[in-house]
């Protein structure tokens, strides 16, 4: 059969698959599917190669789904390219199926949890970079509603892509001209999608994206450009229903089933067409050869160090045991010490300049691809990507962050650059192991840690050098604990990370003196939370001290009364007021979490027994 | 004198002052306040009209500092218009002075805290917006980095100004060439800016940023045209001192008292002229005469209700008694309920579209000029905002937020919509009021509690129509609570907002046949909690259940379990793992926190006794 004509048959299949799924899980998005129905056809079809038998083959096009509320063609696709079953379509959104609402790795073939948009642009930037790297001569095709380029996050992509050269990306654009309460910005205003990304440094091609041939030809182009190619495709949103086309309102409503037969009879009978022998096969690329070790050789210290300083030299020493350690940064390197690996490993290195959320997604498309990225950020900043670590979590991805520079304790640079809520936003994901080390040989120990745990971790590292307290390769396993100091008469005890943990031993000194006793417990696997500290706090008199260097919830506190759930009395020393300048001392002292306040409140929470 | 030798001195004097500053200070950015000092000279002493007695007068042109790092020299600017003491200069980044690290509204001038980069113009957007609204017809200036270009949320800024027209906003880009660890992406190369603000909408001019004359040529272009204007200056970083001109590596470092008479020496003495002559007058333009009622007119309902329905209702009638209330959503004010607001109050409500970090700093800028912005989206989506967010603390600002769609039971939709951390990302923010209303009348208390609260509030909101529990017109007082069942003999107290109030109160239906009674509060205020709750729960039988549709972490269970610190044995029902689509009812059970969970955990509490 001639091509065109069976890819005009194949888009009337997963058009009609879109609505039929939608009205049977009486929700979904049919309109936003159907105009893309010829964009997929042809992609899936005509253009991408790939292996139905395995997702992960090295050698298969990836594709990511940036308008991920269109989930049910991307699933009609694989229905119909014989890698799930047609009547399989029908659970769509059902509790039992991994056809969900939208993408998530749940089902195989979907590399990134899509549907906060804007967001799959960075992955498919992510995993052109992965190809490069791993020599891959393959190509990745982001398919984008028109609606989602308002998010900014698409032009940090944007930047990066023609930044790095990534011949090997294409981005779809599906301008069907209406969002989800109104016309989009520029409605089918072709042009002005098309300057912008020619002003972005991308090749960029109009179409209509109802013409098999006109989107062929574009893939076409695009596979011989140089540069990152846009397909800004016209589309008609609910295309091929009269009474769906083109009109407002309809936005993520499925047919009720009177609409539905009435769509169905426009459509006509489901086309004859075996898709499956349409698919192009994958090819036989070969998987790079990665060292894959954990255990790297620790550095030694003699005197204070940063945490963050500590950071820098042990992602170094991991590099050299395992070649799918990546470090991402975000014009910081400087700062967080990331800038050592990039001298070591250019080629594993990626200055992502100032855009936090396209460091994080581009993260999760290389992590897609087997690389293990350290992205790394004030901790601050790292907000400012909380909803790529959110969607990151729903990728089930295996990225490691790293934000510097925590709390008041930085001093003079003001609040704007203390990070005081990133145990609030890691703490809650579920499965994220936390770790906030407090001198430079548990910083390679959590490292270490955070690098063979499988799935997301974060480390909370400290601007200033804080004395070491730990043995060189000593380890410091996710949900542990250490206790520094205990004896057999501790009336409370104070826990402690960081650098609270040296407050902390400050205070033990002066307590000493007054002949009050406490156990002092370093909490830097603050998520999961030791349970031994239950234990350790039953034995100090059942009252602890928490002591951090954050605001008051969200953090280590938090997370140690939720631990002790009322088995003991607790006090708890944390950042109440929005802080300001001044220096570190000064800060520590004037927030209550400096020695001097923890040996207040210990002799407080003793004296009422 | 001749008005560019002027501007010439005043520049001299604003570059050595930043010198000096940050020597005495021992940290901050001289070099990246140097490249500007041309370009402040001439906004402040040359172009920009304001009140040096009045920051808050109506009549002023706005400036923004995006590049905050750049604080030094603004501070500089503040002294020679004679609103701070020169001597003042000297206290940079004490604890004891307002002139902080960077700027934070601590400084009356400083409208919105920067040093979070590419914020700033998002900012300017929402003050030209207020401009407009209050019919002032003064001007907005943001000055900006090149490094901080490479933000995506600058470009989401830049599409709404073109989009709205804003013909009274400039954006000065000091193009210096280098950031903080490297050069920038586009070097010197100011077409690549010229390209993308055009592209975007904008009219865009290049000049040399040491030119006095053509800086101020261009400011008078930016007047005439009837779009946004981007002046993209090429400027040289450290300029003026020979060892620091254009190089790299010195980035955020001050000199020390050496290298400053080095410095010094080669800047020449500092010039003698009264800048103060130069500052331009306000004149006077009217302040809008606003309602300022926060007492609505609450609607009767019937009939179960979703409570994002009666936010709706609720903000329309707010509208009507405060015309300071304006809406801002983000492509799903059909979902949050936003558009009656935009029906029957169109002038001031604002279409963002889908650009939440954009619609949080327009929001800023516009509380800034007096305005009560209410910002709505899918609560999910609010953490795209989340640095934005976090600035809004930091600049003390009166924006109210609101994240409907929260929580497993929105069902199909799938992971992606579900606000599952939006109370850990709200509740460490200092002063913001968490509220969680579970029926539309106490919706409707919500909304007014947080239009009274001077300061920020997060309103969260549920898809689901939920049964009415409470009274037309009964008050919901940031800090209160409600106790929905009580008893003499209640064995546990069930503590539950939202959507899990009315599982608990299914739970206390199935506990009574079975002869458990049961105290049912409602934490509705889930930030500051009701302290009346301690009590509450110790009258019933120091046993509590917590129950909400939040991750585990940092949410309304860490909240108790803070409050009641030790006081009483806590069972904390939370979702745990990343959930997935599904129904409403079956996820709800699947994650434990139905009724039927409830039940089984407070007869498991109650046994233990």
């Amino acid at each position: 059969m001639d091509k065109k004509k069976a890819l005009e048959k194949i888009a009337q299949r997963l058009r009609i698959h879109s609505f039929k799924m939608t009205t049977k899980a009486r929700s979904g998005h049919p309109t936003t599917c159907s105009s893309m129905a010829e964009l997929a056809a042809c992609l899936f079809f005509g253009e991408m190669r790939f292996n139905i038998h395995n997702p992960y083959d090295w050698s298969n096009d990836e594709f990511v789904l940036s308008k991920g509320h269109a989930a049910p063609i991307l699933w009609a696709v694989y229905a119909e390219a014989g890698i799930i079953s047609q009547s399989s379509l029908m659970n769509l959104r059902k509790i039992t199926s991994s056809l969900e609402g939208h993408p998530t790795p749940r089902m195989k073939w979907v590399k990134a949890a899509t549907g906060s948009l804007g967001q799959g642009l960075s992955v498919g930037v992510g995993l052109a970079v992965a190809m490069k790297l791993g020599k891959c001569p393959r190509r990745v095709y982001v398919m984008m509603g028109d609606g989602e380029c308002a998010e900014g996050a698409v032009w940090e992509a944007a930047n990066t892509a023609s930044f790095l050269g990534l011949d090997n990306l294409c981005a779809i654009l599906d301008v069907n001209r209406l969002g989800q309460s109104d016309p989009t910005m520029h409605g089918h205003d072709l042009d002005a999608y098309k300057r912008k990304f020619e002003a972005f440094g991308w090749n960029a091609v109009k179409i209509d994206g109802h013409s098999i041939a006109q989107i062929l030809a574009a893939f076409h182009k695009a596979r011989d450009s140089k540069r990152p190619t846009a397909i800004v495709a016209k589309t008609i949103k609910g295309k091929g229903v009269s009474f769906l086309e083109d009109r407002n309102g309809w936005h993520g409503k499925p047919l009720n089933e009177k609409d539905l037969r009435r769509a169905l009879e426009e459509l006509g009978p489901m086309p004859e067409i075996d898709a499956i022998k349409y698919v192009r096969k994958s090819g036989k690329i070969k998987t790079p050869e990665w060292k894959r070790g954990f255990r790297f050789k620790k550095n030694t210290y003699t005197a204070k160090t940063a945490t963050r300083r500590a950071y820098g030299n042990a992602l170094v020493n991991l590099g050299k045991v395992n070649t799918q350690v990546v470090s991402i940064d975000g014009d910081v390197k400087n700062s967080t010490y990331a800038e050592d690996f990039f001298a070591v490993f250019p080629r594993r290195s990626f200055e992502i300049y100032i855009a936090e959320q396209n460091m994080v997604g581009i993260g999760i498309g290389m992590a897609a691809r087997g690389y293990i990225p350290f992205i790394a950020t004030f901790a601050a900043f790292l907000c400012r990507a909380h909803d790529q670590i959110r969607m990151a979590a729903y990728s089930f991805s295996n990225i490691k962050l790293v934000g510097s520079h925590v709390g008041v304790s930085i001093g003079a640079d003001g609040p704007s650059q203390m990070g005081l809520e990133d145990l609030a936003l890691f703490r809650p994901i579920p499965q994220c192991a936390v770790l906030y080390p407090s001198d430079a040989y548990s910083t390679e120990g959590c490292v270490e840690s955070m690098a063979k745990h499988k799935g997301m971790a974060y480390l909370r590292t400290t601007r200033l050098g804080t004395p070491l307290l730990y043995k060189r390769a000593e380890s410091f396993p996710i949900g542990g604990s250490k206790v520094l100091r205990r004896s057999q008469k501790d009336a409370a005890a104070v826990i402690a990370a960081g650098i609270t943990v040296h407050e902390a031993l400050k205070a033990w000194e002066e307590l000493k003196k007054e002949n009050i006793s406490v156990r002092i417990i370093d909490a830097y696997s603050v998520q999961p939370l030791d349970e031994k500290i239950i234990k350790e706090v039953r034995k100090a008199g059942n009252k602890a001290v928490v002591v951090e260097d954050h605001f008051r919830s969200g953090g280590l506190g938090d997370g140690v009364a939720s631990l002790l759930e009322g088995g003991a009395e607790i006090a708890h020393l944390a950042v109440d007021e929005l802080p300001r300048s001044g220096e570190p001392d000064e800060l520590l002292d004037k927030y209550g979490i400096s020695a001097a306040h923890i040996v207040q409140t210990v002799k407080k929470l003793v004296q009422k027994r």
